[in-house]
Protein backbone atom coordinates (compact mmCIF):
# COMPACT_ATOMS: atom_id res chain seq x y z
CA UNK A 1 0.00 0.00 0.00
CA UNK A 2 0.79 3.50 -0.96
CA UNK A 3 1.69 5.70 2.01
CA UNK A 4 1.82 9.72 1.01
CA UNK A 5 1.54 12.17 3.36
CA UNK A 6 3.12 16.03 2.87
CA UNK A 7 6.08 15.19 5.37
CA UNK A 8 7.08 11.49 4.47
CA UNK A 9 6.93 9.89 0.93
CA UNK A 10 7.23 6.45 0.66
CA UNK A 11 6.33 3.43 -1.60
CA UNK A 12 5.90 0.37 -0.14
CA UNK A 13 6.70 -1.83 -3.02
CA UNK A 14 8.00 -0.74 -6.91
CA UNK A 15 7.92 -2.57 -9.94
CA UNK A 16 10.93 -1.56 -12.92
CA UNK A 17 9.31 -2.84 -15.93
CA UNK A 18 12.62 -3.57 -18.02
CA UNK A 19 15.66 -2.75 -15.51
CA UNK A 20 18.13 -0.88 -18.05
CA UNK A 21 20.12 2.19 -17.40
CA UNK A 22 16.91 4.26 -16.78
CA UNK A 23 14.66 1.50 -14.86
CA UNK A 24 18.20 0.58 -13.18
CA UNK A 25 19.06 4.18 -12.16
CA UNK A 26 15.32 5.03 -10.82
CA UNK A 27 15.52 1.66 -8.54
CA UNK A 28 19.54 3.01 -7.47
CA UNK A 29 18.16 6.52 -6.80
CA UNK A 30 15.00 5.76 -4.99
CA UNK A 31 16.71 2.75 -2.67
CA UNK A 32 19.28 5.55 -1.90
CA UNK A 33 16.90 8.21 -1.26
CA UNK A 34 15.32 5.35 1.35
CA UNK A 35 11.99 6.01 -0.34
CA UNK A 36 11.39 2.89 -1.06
CA UNK A 37 10.36 -0.46 0.74
CA UNK A 38 10.68 -3.37 -1.96
CA UNK A 39 11.82 -3.06 -5.46
CA UNK A 40 10.97 -6.19 -7.71
CA UNK A 41 12.16 -6.08 -11.32
CA UNK A 42 10.67 -7.67 -14.24
CA UNK A 43 12.74 -7.65 -18.15
CA UNK A 44 13.05 -9.71 -21.00
CA UNK A 45 16.22 -11.56 -20.34
CA UNK A 46 16.64 -13.91 -17.24
CA UNK A 47 20.31 -12.75 -17.12
CA UNK A 48 19.34 -8.83 -16.85
CA UNK A 49 17.30 -10.20 -13.78
CA UNK A 50 20.46 -11.96 -12.36
CA UNK A 51 22.64 -9.00 -12.88
CA UNK A 52 19.95 -6.46 -11.44
CA UNK A 53 20.21 -8.89 -7.94
CA UNK A 54 23.68 -9.22 -7.89
CA UNK A 55 24.09 -5.77 -8.70
CA UNK A 56 21.90 -5.15 -5.25
CA UNK A 57 19.40 -2.79 -8.24
CA UNK A 58 16.79 -5.43 -7.20
CA UNK A 59 15.27 -6.91 -4.52
CA UNK A 60 13.37 -9.40 -6.36
CA UNK A 61 13.03 -10.99 -9.86
CA UNK A 62 9.64 -11.84 -11.45
CA UNK A 63 9.54 -13.67 -14.42
CA UNK A 64 6.36 -12.70 -15.36
CA UNK A 65 4.45 -9.72 -15.38
CA UNK A 66 1.06 -10.33 -13.60
CA UNK A 67 3.69 -12.00 -11.00
CA UNK A 68 5.87 -8.69 -11.10
CA UNK A 69 2.93 -6.50 -10.76
CA UNK A 70 0.51 -8.49 -7.98
CA UNK A 71 0.49 -5.56 -5.11
CA UNK A 72 2.82 -2.90 -6.32
CA UNK A 73 2.03 0.42 -5.80
CA UNK A 74 3.73 1.91 -8.42
CA UNK A 75 4.48 0.20 -11.93
CA UNK A 76 7.66 1.93 -13.81
CA UNK A 77 7.38 0.78 -17.38
CA UNK A 78 10.94 1.68 -18.63
CA UNK A 79 11.57 -0.40 -21.96
CA UNK A 80 11.88 0.40 -25.29
CA UNK A 81 8.64 2.60 -27.09
CA UNK A 82 7.78 -0.71 -29.68
CA UNK A 83 7.87 -2.64 -26.15
CA UNK A 84 5.54 -0.56 -23.94
CA UNK A 85 2.02 -1.64 -26.40
CA UNK A 86 2.40 -5.29 -25.41
CA UNK A 87 3.73 -4.85 -21.44
CA UNK A 88 0.33 -2.80 -21.44
CA UNK A 89 -1.87 -5.33 -22.73
CA UNK A 90 -0.18 -8.00 -20.83
CA UNK A 91 -0.21 -6.30 -17.46
CA UNK A 92 -3.57 -4.98 -17.60
CA UNK A 93 -5.52 -7.16 -16.12
CA UNK A 94 -2.92 -7.87 -13.22
CA UNK A 95 -2.76 -3.81 -11.44
CA UNK A 96 -4.27 -3.10 -8.01
CA UNK A 97 -7.06 -0.58 -9.16
CA UNK A 98 -5.33 2.16 -7.22
CA UNK A 99 -2.09 0.97 -8.56
CA UNK A 100 -0.27 3.76 -10.18
CA UNK A 101 1.90 3.52 -13.22
CA UNK A 102 4.22 5.90 -15.37
CA UNK A 103 6.61 5.39 -17.96
CA UNK A 104 9.71 7.34 -19.23
CA UNK A 105 9.31 6.77 -23.20
CA UNK A 106 11.12 9.68 -25.22
CA UNK A 107 7.94 10.23 -27.62
CA UNK A 108 4.66 10.95 -25.40
CA UNK A 109 2.29 11.07 -28.14
CA UNK A 110 2.68 7.40 -28.83
CA UNK A 111 2.46 5.62 -25.70
CA UNK A 112 -0.73 7.75 -24.38
CA UNK A 113 -2.00 6.25 -27.93
CA UNK A 114 -0.97 2.52 -26.76
CA UNK A 115 -2.44 3.29 -23.52
CA UNK A 116 -5.76 4.11 -24.85
CA UNK A 117 -5.56 0.99 -27.36
CA UNK A 118 -4.30 -1.35 -24.43
CA UNK A 119 -7.19 -0.26 -22.04
CA UNK A 120 -9.69 0.88 -24.03
CA UNK A 121 -9.65 4.16 -22.37
CA UNK A 122 -6.75 6.24 -20.80
CA UNK A 123 -6.47 5.22 -16.99
CA UNK A 124 -6.61 7.65 -14.59
CA UNK A 125 -3.64 6.14 -12.51
CA UNK A 126 -1.44 6.71 -15.73
CA UNK A 127 1.07 9.41 -15.34
CA UNK A 128 2.87 9.64 -18.66
CA UNK A 129 6.62 10.81 -18.28
CA UNK A 130 9.99 11.24 -19.67
CA UNK A 131 13.66 12.32 -17.88
CA UNK A 132 15.41 14.31 -19.47
CA UNK A 133 18.76 12.24 -18.56
CA UNK A 134 20.84 9.11 -19.86
CA UNK A 135 24.27 8.45 -21.09
CA UNK A 136 25.12 6.62 -25.10
CA UNK A 137 25.51 3.27 -22.64
CA UNK A 138 22.48 0.84 -21.69
CA UNK A 139 21.74 -2.23 -19.65
CA UNK A 140 21.72 -2.88 -15.96
CA UNK A 141 25.26 -2.33 -15.65
CA UNK A 142 25.50 1.24 -16.71
CA UNK A 143 22.98 2.16 -13.74
CA UNK A 144 24.30 4.11 -11.75
CA UNK A 145 21.99 6.41 -8.22
CA UNK A 146 22.84 9.76 -9.38
CA UNK A 147 21.70 10.01 -13.24
CA UNK A 148 18.88 12.45 -12.37
CA UNK A 149 20.43 14.44 -9.76
CA UNK A 150 20.17 18.10 -11.43
CA UNK A 151 18.35 16.76 -14.91
CA UNK A 152 14.78 17.68 -15.56
CA UNK A 153 11.77 15.19 -15.70
CA UNK A 154 8.69 16.13 -18.08
CA UNK A 155 5.40 14.47 -17.06
CA UNK A 156 2.80 14.82 -20.06
CA UNK A 157 -0.74 14.52 -17.89
CA UNK A 158 -3.51 14.12 -19.62
CA UNK A 159 -7.12 15.60 -18.55
CA UNK A 160 -7.79 11.81 -17.27
CA UNK A 161 -5.00 11.63 -15.13
CA UNK A 162 -5.47 11.74 -11.48
CA UNK A 163 -3.67 14.88 -9.44
CA UNK A 164 -2.99 12.22 -6.65
CA UNK A 165 -1.23 10.00 -9.40
CA UNK A 166 0.48 12.94 -10.63
CA UNK A 167 1.46 13.97 -7.21
CA UNK A 168 2.96 10.86 -6.28
CA UNK A 169 5.30 10.21 -9.95
CA UNK A 170 6.18 13.92 -9.35
CA UNK A 171 7.53 13.19 -5.57
CA UNK A 172 9.13 9.96 -7.30
CA UNK A 173 11.21 11.89 -9.44
CA UNK A 174 11.99 14.44 -7.11
CA UNK A 175 13.24 12.11 -4.69
CA UNK A 176 15.81 11.40 -7.15
CA UNK A 177 17.13 15.06 -7.09
CA UNK A 178 15.40 15.87 -10.35
CA UNK A 179 13.39 18.75 -11.33
CA UNK A 180 9.62 18.15 -12.61
CA UNK A 181 7.94 20.27 -15.16
CA UNK A 182 4.90 19.15 -17.11
CA UNK A 183 3.50 19.85 -20.77
CA UNK A 184 1.17 19.00 -23.29
CA UNK A 185 1.76 15.61 -25.26
CA UNK A 186 2.53 17.49 -28.36
CA UNK A 187 4.77 20.26 -27.04
CA UNK A 188 6.99 17.72 -25.30
CA UNK A 189 7.15 15.49 -28.48
CA UNK A 190 8.33 18.49 -31.16
CA UNK A 191 11.03 19.77 -28.11
CA UNK A 192 12.55 16.70 -27.75
CA UNK A 193 12.70 16.40 -31.47
CA UNK A 194 14.71 19.29 -31.68
CA UNK A 195 17.08 18.93 -28.96
CA UNK A 196 17.56 15.05 -28.70
CA UNK A 197 15.97 13.05 -31.58
CA UNK A 198 17.52 14.89 -34.42
CA UNK A 199 20.95 15.18 -32.72
CA UNK A 200 21.29 11.72 -32.53
CA UNK A 201 19.98 11.12 -36.30
CA UNK A 202 22.70 13.18 -37.41
CA UNK A 203 25.36 11.76 -35.16
CA UNK A 204 24.28 8.56 -36.40
CA UNK A 205 24.21 9.42 -40.32
CA UNK A 206 27.53 10.84 -40.19
CA UNK A 207 29.01 8.11 -38.36
CA UNK A 208 27.34 5.67 -40.83
CA UNK A 209 28.51 8.01 -43.11
CA UNK A 210 32.48 7.90 -42.16
CA UNK A 211 31.97 4.23 -41.86
CA UNK A 212 31.43 3.97 -45.19
CA UNK A 213 34.18 5.52 -47.08
CA UNK A 214 37.45 3.53 -48.42
CA UNK A 215 39.58 5.29 -46.52
CA UNK A 216 37.75 4.46 -42.89
CA UNK A 217 39.87 3.14 -40.91
CA UNK A 218 42.47 5.95 -41.17
CA UNK A 219 39.62 8.68 -41.23
CA UNK A 220 38.33 7.59 -37.73
CA UNK A 221 42.61 7.44 -37.18
CA UNK A 222 42.73 11.20 -37.22
CA UNK A 223 38.96 11.79 -35.67
CA UNK A 224 39.71 13.92 -32.25
CA UNK A 225 38.27 15.37 -29.63
CA UNK A 226 35.50 17.55 -31.10
CA UNK A 227 34.49 14.54 -32.95
CA UNK A 228 34.55 12.20 -30.02
CA UNK A 229 31.96 14.43 -28.47
CA UNK A 230 29.68 14.87 -31.23
CA UNK A 231 29.89 11.72 -32.18
CA UNK A 232 29.26 9.96 -28.61
CA UNK A 233 25.35 9.77 -28.87
CA UNK A 234 26.01 7.54 -31.84
CA UNK A 235 26.76 4.82 -29.68
CA UNK A 236 23.55 4.50 -28.21
CA UNK A 237 21.12 1.65 -27.90
CA UNK A 238 19.81 1.03 -31.54
CA UNK A 239 16.58 -0.56 -30.54
CA UNK A 240 15.70 2.06 -28.74
CA UNK A 241 16.61 4.76 -31.07
CA UNK A 242 14.86 2.75 -33.79
CA UNK A 243 11.48 2.86 -31.60
CA UNK A 244 12.13 7.08 -30.91
CA UNK A 245 12.16 7.46 -34.57
CA UNK A 246 8.91 4.74 -35.40
CA UNK A 247 7.33 6.97 -32.30
CA UNK A 248 7.52 10.39 -32.84
CA UNK A 249 7.65 10.02 -36.69
CA UNK A 250 5.64 13.39 -37.04
CA UNK A 251 7.61 15.71 -34.94
CA UNK A 252 10.91 14.30 -35.79
CA UNK A 253 10.57 14.24 -39.73
CA UNK A 254 9.13 18.29 -39.46
CA UNK A 255 12.36 18.95 -37.73
CA UNK A 256 14.47 17.14 -39.84
CA UNK A 257 13.22 19.04 -43.06
CA UNK A 258 13.81 22.31 -41.15
CA UNK A 259 17.20 21.36 -40.65
CA UNK A 260 18.25 19.95 -43.85
CA UNK A 261 16.86 23.50 -45.48
CA UNK A 262 19.33 24.92 -43.00
CA UNK A 263 22.04 22.64 -43.98
CA UNK A 264 21.34 23.61 -48.12
CA UNK A 265 21.22 27.60 -47.40
CA UNK A 266 24.68 26.64 -45.48
CA UNK A 267 26.33 24.38 -48.44
CA UNK A 268 25.07 26.81 -51.28
CA UNK A 269 26.54 29.81 -48.59
CA UNK A 270 29.90 27.62 -48.95
CA UNK A 271 29.70 26.85 -52.65
CA UNK A 272 29.63 30.52 -53.24
CA UNK A 273 31.69 31.34 -50.52
CA UNK A 274 29.19 33.88 -48.97
CA UNK A 275 31.36 35.12 -46.39
CA UNK A 276 28.37 37.16 -44.37
CA UNK A 277 26.70 34.59 -44.16
CA UNK A 278 28.67 31.87 -42.95
CA UNK A 279 30.21 34.76 -40.09
CA UNK A 280 26.54 35.49 -39.16
CA UNK A 281 25.76 32.14 -38.91
CA UNK A 282 28.21 30.78 -37.38
CA UNK A 283 28.02 34.01 -34.85
CA UNK A 284 24.56 33.26 -34.04
CA UNK A 285 25.23 29.38 -33.35
CA UNK A 286 28.16 30.06 -31.11
CA UNK A 287 26.00 32.88 -29.31
CA UNK A 288 23.44 30.33 -28.67
CA UNK A 289 25.57 27.67 -27.60
CA UNK A 290 27.76 29.84 -25.00
CA UNK A 291 24.23 30.26 -23.00
CA UNK A 292 24.16 26.65 -22.03
CA UNK A 293 26.74 25.77 -19.43
CA UNK A 294 29.10 22.70 -20.37
CA UNK B 1 70.98 29.76 -34.63
CA UNK B 2 69.76 25.98 -34.27
CA UNK B 3 71.75 23.61 -32.96
CA UNK B 4 69.91 20.22 -34.05
CA UNK B 5 71.42 17.12 -33.54
CA UNK B 6 70.55 13.52 -32.90
CA UNK B 7 70.86 13.56 -29.34
CA UNK B 8 69.52 17.47 -28.49
CA UNK B 9 67.05 19.11 -29.96
CA UNK B 10 66.91 22.80 -29.28
CA UNK B 11 65.66 25.83 -30.49
CA UNK B 12 67.12 29.25 -29.55
CA UNK B 13 64.82 31.50 -31.17
CA UNK B 14 61.12 30.71 -31.95
CA UNK B 15 59.08 33.30 -33.32
CA UNK B 16 54.99 32.25 -33.01
CA UNK B 17 52.90 34.30 -34.76
CA UNK B 18 49.46 34.56 -33.55
CA UNK B 19 49.32 33.93 -29.82
CA UNK B 20 46.05 32.33 -29.92
CA UNK B 21 44.81 28.73 -28.57
CA UNK B 22 47.59 26.76 -30.78
CA UNK B 23 50.49 28.77 -31.19
CA UNK B 24 50.22 29.49 -27.04
CA UNK B 25 49.73 25.93 -26.47
CA UNK B 26 52.55 25.45 -28.38
CA UNK B 27 54.95 27.74 -26.64
CA UNK B 28 54.23 26.72 -23.25
CA UNK B 29 54.54 22.81 -24.59
CA UNK B 30 58.12 23.90 -26.00
CA UNK B 31 59.06 26.23 -22.89
CA UNK B 32 57.88 23.08 -20.24
CA UNK B 33 60.15 20.86 -22.56
CA UNK B 34 63.14 23.12 -22.39
CA UNK B 35 63.44 22.73 -26.02
CA UNK B 36 63.20 26.53 -26.61
CA UNK B 37 65.72 29.95 -25.74
CA UNK B 38 63.56 32.84 -26.51
CA UNK B 39 59.82 33.04 -27.40
CA UNK B 40 58.96 36.02 -29.51
CA UNK B 41 55.12 36.58 -29.79
CA UNK B 42 53.58 38.96 -32.58
CA UNK B 43 49.81 39.29 -32.63
CA UNK B 44 47.38 41.67 -34.30
CA UNK B 45 46.22 42.98 -30.81
CA UNK B 46 48.28 44.29 -28.40
CA UNK B 47 46.02 43.54 -25.63
CA UNK B 48 47.07 39.61 -26.52
CA UNK B 49 51.06 40.41 -26.51
CA UNK B 50 50.06 42.00 -22.78
CA UNK B 51 48.35 39.17 -21.72
CA UNK B 52 50.73 36.16 -23.53
CA UNK B 53 53.75 38.47 -21.94
CA UNK B 54 51.58 38.09 -18.29
CA UNK B 55 50.52 34.43 -18.60
CA UNK B 56 54.41 34.11 -19.56
CA UNK B 57 53.69 32.26 -22.80
CA UNK B 58 56.61 34.06 -24.53
CA UNK B 59 59.29 36.32 -23.24
CA UNK B 60 59.19 38.56 -25.65
CA UNK B 61 56.16 40.64 -27.69
CA UNK B 62 56.98 42.31 -31.10
CA UNK B 63 54.47 44.64 -32.96
CA UNK B 64 55.69 44.36 -36.17
CA UNK B 65 57.00 41.13 -38.24
CA UNK B 66 59.57 42.25 -39.29
CA UNK B 67 60.91 42.73 -35.87
CA UNK B 68 59.48 39.22 -34.96
CA UNK B 69 60.87 37.60 -37.17
CA UNK B 70 64.28 38.45 -36.88
CA UNK B 71 66.45 36.29 -35.89
CA UNK B 72 64.61 33.63 -35.31
CA UNK B 73 65.54 30.00 -35.94
CA UNK B 74 61.77 28.72 -36.38
CA UNK B 75 58.46 30.82 -36.85
CA UNK B 76 55.64 28.98 -36.80
CA UNK B 77 52.39 30.85 -38.06
CA UNK B 78 49.65 30.04 -36.16
CA UNK B 79 46.06 32.68 -37.32
CA UNK B 80 43.05 31.90 -39.09
CA UNK B 81 43.68 30.89 -42.80
CA UNK B 82 42.79 33.64 -44.34
CA UNK B 83 45.29 35.82 -42.40
CA UNK B 84 48.61 33.51 -43.35
CA UNK B 85 48.82 35.37 -46.99
CA UNK B 86 49.20 38.80 -46.34
CA UNK B 87 51.44 37.34 -43.00
CA UNK B 88 53.79 35.41 -45.60
CA UNK B 89 53.74 38.63 -48.01
CA UNK B 90 54.66 40.69 -45.26
CA UNK B 91 57.65 38.60 -43.53
CA UNK B 92 58.95 37.55 -46.85
CA UNK B 93 62.01 39.90 -46.92
CA UNK B 94 62.51 39.29 -43.26
CA UNK B 95 63.38 36.13 -42.87
CA UNK B 96 66.74 34.35 -42.32
CA UNK B 97 67.84 32.20 -45.51
CA UNK B 98 67.51 28.88 -43.38
CA UNK B 99 64.95 30.31 -41.15
CA UNK B 100 62.25 27.29 -40.75
CA UNK B 101 58.37 28.14 -41.51
CA UNK B 102 55.74 26.06 -40.43
CA UNK B 103 51.79 26.68 -40.13
CA UNK B 104 49.05 24.80 -38.24
CA UNK B 105 46.22 25.94 -40.68
CA UNK B 106 43.24 23.31 -40.72
CA UNK B 107 43.08 23.21 -44.83
CA UNK B 108 46.74 22.94 -46.55
CA UNK B 109 45.81 23.35 -50.17
CA UNK B 110 44.97 27.14 -49.87
CA UNK B 111 48.64 26.90 -47.45
CA UNK B 112 50.36 25.97 -49.72
CA UNK B 113 48.74 28.04 -52.23
CA UNK B 114 49.08 31.23 -50.45
CA UNK B 115 53.06 29.85 -49.88
CA UNK B 116 53.24 30.07 -53.60
CA UNK B 117 52.01 33.25 -54.35
CA UNK B 118 53.33 34.88 -51.64
CA UNK B 119 57.21 33.73 -52.74
CA UNK B 120 57.01 32.92 -56.13
CA UNK B 121 57.93 29.71 -55.85
CA UNK B 122 57.63 27.05 -52.58
CA UNK B 123 60.87 27.59 -50.77
CA UNK B 124 62.45 24.31 -49.69
CA UNK B 125 62.45 25.81 -45.62
CA UNK B 126 58.87 26.07 -45.73
CA UNK B 127 56.73 22.70 -44.15
CA UNK B 128 53.25 23.06 -44.08
CA UNK B 129 52.29 21.13 -40.61
CA UNK B 130 48.35 20.92 -38.57
CA UNK B 131 48.02 19.55 -35.48
CA UNK B 132 44.87 17.72 -34.70
CA UNK B 133 44.06 19.33 -30.71
CA UNK B 134 42.40 22.23 -29.88
CA UNK B 135 39.39 22.76 -28.06
CA UNK B 136 36.09 24.79 -28.69
CA UNK B 137 37.23 27.64 -26.88
CA UNK B 138 39.90 30.42 -28.53
CA UNK B 139 42.66 32.65 -27.24
CA UNK B 140 45.94 32.85 -25.32
CA UNK B 141 44.01 32.98 -22.03
CA UNK B 142 43.04 28.92 -23.25
CA UNK B 143 46.25 27.83 -23.87
CA UNK B 144 47.79 25.17 -21.65
CA UNK B 145 51.08 23.36 -22.34
CA UNK B 146 49.64 19.88 -22.79
CA UNK B 147 47.00 20.18 -25.68
CA UNK B 148 49.04 17.81 -27.87
CA UNK B 149 49.96 15.49 -25.34
CA UNK B 150 49.04 11.91 -26.81
CA UNK B 151 47.45 13.97 -30.25
CA UNK B 152 48.60 13.76 -33.75
CA UNK B 153 49.98 15.94 -35.84
CA UNK B 154 49.87 16.34 -39.78
CA UNK B 155 52.65 17.12 -41.86
CA UNK B 156 52.24 17.82 -45.93
CA UNK B 157 55.74 18.13 -47.46
CA UNK B 158 56.29 19.11 -50.72
CA UNK B 159 58.68 17.82 -53.21
CA UNK B 160 60.53 21.15 -52.62
CA UNK B 161 60.65 20.62 -48.71
CA UNK B 162 63.48 20.27 -47.64
CA UNK B 163 64.22 16.79 -45.15
CA UNK B 164 65.96 18.93 -42.48
CA UNK B 165 63.11 21.81 -42.66
CA UNK B 166 60.66 18.55 -42.30
CA UNK B 167 62.97 16.58 -39.75
CA UNK B 168 63.18 19.79 -37.83
CA UNK B 169 59.34 20.41 -37.34
CA UNK B 170 58.68 17.08 -36.77
CA UNK B 171 61.11 17.23 -33.48
CA UNK B 172 59.60 20.68 -32.35
CA UNK B 173 56.04 18.47 -32.68
CA UNK B 174 56.99 15.35 -31.21
CA UNK B 175 58.62 17.63 -28.17
CA UNK B 176 55.08 18.52 -27.46
CA UNK B 177 54.20 14.94 -26.85
CA UNK B 178 52.38 14.84 -30.13
CA UNK B 179 52.57 12.15 -32.91
CA UNK B 180 53.87 12.87 -36.18
CA UNK B 181 52.63 11.48 -39.53
CA UNK B 182 52.53 12.72 -42.85
CA UNK B 183 50.20 12.84 -46.05
CA UNK B 184 49.93 14.73 -49.19
CA UNK B 185 48.03 18.05 -48.98
CA UNK B 186 45.00 16.51 -50.96
CA UNK B 187 44.61 13.62 -48.78
CA UNK B 188 45.12 15.55 -45.47
CA UNK B 189 42.29 17.88 -46.79
CA UNK B 190 39.40 15.23 -47.53
CA UNK B 191 40.17 13.27 -43.86
CA UNK B 192 39.82 16.35 -42.69
CA UNK B 193 36.78 17.73 -44.29
CA UNK B 194 35.10 14.48 -43.13
CA UNK B 195 36.33 13.89 -39.39
CA UNK B 196 36.52 17.85 -38.46
CA UNK B 197 35.15 20.25 -41.22
CA UNK B 198 31.83 18.68 -41.60
CA UNK B 199 31.15 18.12 -37.88
CA UNK B 200 31.90 21.48 -37.43
CA UNK B 201 29.13 22.42 -39.69
CA UNK B 202 26.79 20.64 -38.72
CA UNK B 203 27.05 21.35 -35.40
CA UNK B 204 26.98 24.99 -35.91
CA UNK B 205 23.85 24.46 -38.27
CA UNK B 206 21.88 23.01 -35.87
CA UNK B 207 22.12 25.03 -33.03
CA UNK B 208 21.69 27.68 -35.05
CA UNK B 209 18.35 26.15 -36.70
CA UNK B 210 17.05 25.51 -33.32
CA UNK B 211 18.15 28.91 -31.85
CA UNK B 212 15.67 30.19 -35.33
CA UNK B 213 12.25 28.84 -33.43
CA UNK B 214 9.70 30.74 -31.70
CA UNK B 215 9.84 28.49 -28.47
CA UNK B 216 14.50 28.51 -28.65
CA UNK B 217 14.53 29.78 -24.70
CA UNK B 218 12.53 26.44 -23.85
CA UNK B 219 13.98 24.14 -26.56
CA UNK B 220 17.63 25.20 -25.08
CA UNK B 221 15.98 25.03 -21.43
CA UNK B 222 15.61 20.80 -22.04
CA UNK B 223 18.79 20.37 -24.08
CA UNK B 224 20.47 17.39 -21.81
CA UNK B 225 23.96 16.00 -21.57
CA UNK B 226 23.69 14.51 -25.04
CA UNK B 227 23.06 17.74 -26.62
CA UNK B 228 25.44 19.18 -24.89
CA UNK B 229 28.41 16.90 -25.65
CA UNK B 230 26.98 17.59 -29.42
CA UNK B 231 27.32 21.03 -30.11
CA UNK B 232 29.90 21.91 -27.71
CA UNK B 233 31.98 22.39 -30.88
CA UNK B 234 29.49 25.14 -32.41
CA UNK B 235 31.40 27.50 -29.51
CA UNK B 236 34.31 27.09 -31.59
CA UNK B 237 35.88 30.82 -33.33
CA UNK B 238 33.55 32.01 -36.00
CA UNK B 239 36.25 33.31 -38.09
CA UNK B 240 38.45 30.82 -37.86
CA UNK B 241 35.58 28.39 -39.38
CA UNK B 242 34.86 30.76 -41.50
CA UNK B 243 38.29 31.06 -42.94
CA UNK B 244 38.35 26.91 -42.74
CA UNK B 245 35.10 26.67 -45.14
CA UNK B 246 36.56 29.10 -47.83
CA UNK B 247 39.92 27.36 -47.84
CA UNK B 248 38.62 24.08 -47.74
CA UNK B 249 35.38 24.58 -49.77
CA UNK B 250 35.81 21.88 -52.48
CA UNK B 251 36.31 18.56 -50.21
CA UNK B 252 34.08 20.33 -47.56
CA UNK B 253 31.90 20.08 -50.74
CA UNK B 254 32.08 16.82 -51.61
CA UNK B 255 31.55 15.45 -48.00
CA UNK B 256 28.78 17.48 -47.42
CA UNK B 257 26.42 16.21 -50.64
CA UNK B 258 27.59 12.84 -49.39
CA UNK B 259 26.16 13.47 -46.17
CA UNK B 260 23.27 15.21 -47.37
CA UNK B 261 22.39 12.05 -49.70
CA UNK B 262 22.46 9.77 -46.66
CA UNK B 263 20.61 11.66 -44.28
CA UNK B 264 18.02 11.99 -47.39
CA UNK B 265 17.97 8.06 -47.29
CA UNK B 266 18.02 8.04 -43.73
CA UNK B 267 15.04 10.59 -43.56
CA UNK B 268 12.96 8.82 -46.38
CA UNK B 269 13.32 5.35 -43.99
CA UNK B 270 11.98 6.98 -41.10
CA UNK B 271 9.02 8.65 -43.07
CA UNK B 272 8.06 4.76 -44.33
CA UNK B 273 9.08 3.67 -41.02
CA UNK B 274 11.47 0.97 -42.99
CA UNK B 275 12.60 -0.63 -39.42
CA UNK B 276 15.26 -2.81 -41.25
CA UNK B 277 17.40 0.51 -43.18
CA UNK B 278 16.93 1.75 -39.52
CA UNK B 279 18.11 -0.26 -37.90
CA UNK B 280 21.39 -0.98 -39.85
CA UNK B 281 22.20 1.80 -40.11
CA UNK B 282 22.22 2.74 -36.31
CA UNK B 283 24.20 -1.05 -35.82
CA UNK B 284 26.85 0.36 -38.34
CA UNK B 285 27.20 3.65 -36.91
CA UNK B 286 26.79 2.26 -33.26
CA UNK B 287 30.02 -0.48 -33.84
CA UNK B 288 32.05 2.21 -35.93
CA UNK B 289 31.98 4.57 -32.80
CA UNK B 290 32.18 2.19 -30.13
CA UNK B 291 35.64 1.38 -31.75
CA UNK B 292 36.66 4.53 -30.98
CA UNK B 293 37.94 5.34 -27.08
CA UNK B 294 36.05 7.75 -25.30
Amino acid sequence: MTISSQDRFWINRLCIVGVGLIGGSLALALKQARVVGEVIGVARRPHTLQRALELQVIDRAEYTLAQAVAGADVVVIAVPLGAIYNILIEMAHHLHHDCIVTDVGSAKAQVVNDVRRAFGYFPHQFVPGHPIAGTEKSGVEAAFATLFQRRRVILTPLPETAPNAYHMVQRLWEATGATVTDMTVAHHDAVLAATSHLPHILAYCLVDTLAQLDDREEIFHYAAGGFRDFTRIASSDPTMWHDICVANREALLSTLAHFQRQLQNLTQAIENAESQALMSTFQRAKQARDRLSD
